[in-house]
């Protein structure tokens, strides 16, 4: 059976896929579906997802679409997959589940909102609200302490969420990320285990970031785009 | 074991919980965190639950929180729980996960953002929008389509979900789901699968509604508060 990755390295959710892929030996094809082109809507990819969002894998024959479902998909359809990754014990599993879900229910209310509050608010007019933000810290660091210290696909996919930041100003980052040390303990230690595959597939969010950066320096008053809810 | 669930069943997440152990036979105690009064916010309820939040459980010394986790963690503890609430195989779970994924990354944008645009909006002293709200139809659609005949947690939860629905005034939720009505005859026969639990669990809800409808005639200005993303 062939696997084929539907995706825009662009979007967390996709490079989270291709780092466990790689991090795991599993070969597969990588079908760019260029979201700023509206590769997604075109009627050939709505044959492969329904739902017209990346990813989404074709194996074999047998489609599935959402980042986590791939994920959890993958660490049990391949074999010898490490079982930290998504461990076959019903008590630790449960917990990487939860934080899986924490990630989908209250990051954008948690840590999202936090980026929101403290940086994008005012790209979409809205005001600062630092205490709003100030709020949110908390949340972070109680869903951070569940993780352990051999990744799970939980780890992975938070990583690549929390990556997502790298798009902003070094100033804007340094201002959100500089107070959570242990979340940057964390994610050192993450990039770390998941080297040399974590930075090659996020090098794309690089050269994004210094286009991003141009634009500042050239067009000072233009709103930058963050391709995050892809 | 004493299995002991952390509820206040206005929330649509701690219902899907209740629903799915009495629909299954699983003994719990049922202890009442009323979110109106902050009772998630005591340090007793943060020793069970450090993110705060409802449903939380404790499985004798195990705890656990989000419901989707908690939803898995059951169908997979407990004996006897039938194939089809959580399939065995590989590839039909694999689809009940992107469903229940798909409620958290889409739904709210998708769905919910429906019901946001076309009634709620202007609570939050936005415009409606009917176009964007008209966007969201087929992807609704589309997702629906993924569910099959015997319910599975994912039916469970989105049945949860979408009841949230009936606080809305009738002629609102008439003008929602009014077009679907292919989601309403999903959304019939999961309540008839689940009888009489469905049913008993949301009464609160209905009760909830008659209160929000009181407020409509006697204070017609005031803005009804939505117990959603609790």
């Amino acid at each position: 059976m062939t696997l084929t990755l539907y995706v825009d390295r662009l979007s967390q959710y996709c490079r989270e896929v291709i780092i466990f892929c790689k991090l795991n030996g599993i070969d597969f094809e990588e079908v760019y579906i260029e979201l700023s082109k509206g590769h997604q809507l075109s009627p050939e990819f709505r044959e492969i997802n329904p739902i017209q969002q990346v990813p989404a894998i074709m194996d074999g024959k047998f489609k599935l679409s959402e980042s986590h479902a791939i994920l959890r998909y993958l660490a049990c359809a391949f074999p010898r997959i490490a079982d930290h990754w998504y461990p076959a014990d019903l008590y630790k599993r449960a917990k990487v589940e939860s934080v899986l879900d924490w990630q989908r229910t209250t990051f954008p209310r948690g840590p999202g909102s936090f980026v929101f509050y403290s940086v994008l608010a005012p790209i979409v007019g809205l005001p600062l609200n630092t205490k709003a933000a100030a709020r949110t810290e908390k949340n972070f660091i109680a869903s951070l302490a569940m993780i352990d210290d051999q990744p799970s696909i939980a780890d992975l996919s938070l990583a690549c969420e929390i990556m997502q930041l790298e798009v902003l100003d070094e100033k804007d980052r340094e201002r959100i990320l500089g107070p959570f040390k242990r979340v940057l303990k964390w994610l050192d230690d993450t990039k770390n285990v998941m080297a040399p595959h974590f930075k090659e597939v996020h090098s794309i969010l690089y050269k994004f970031k210094e286009k991003l950066q141009k634009q500042r320096i050239t067009q000072p008053g233009r709103k930058p785009v963050l391709h995050s809810k892809m």
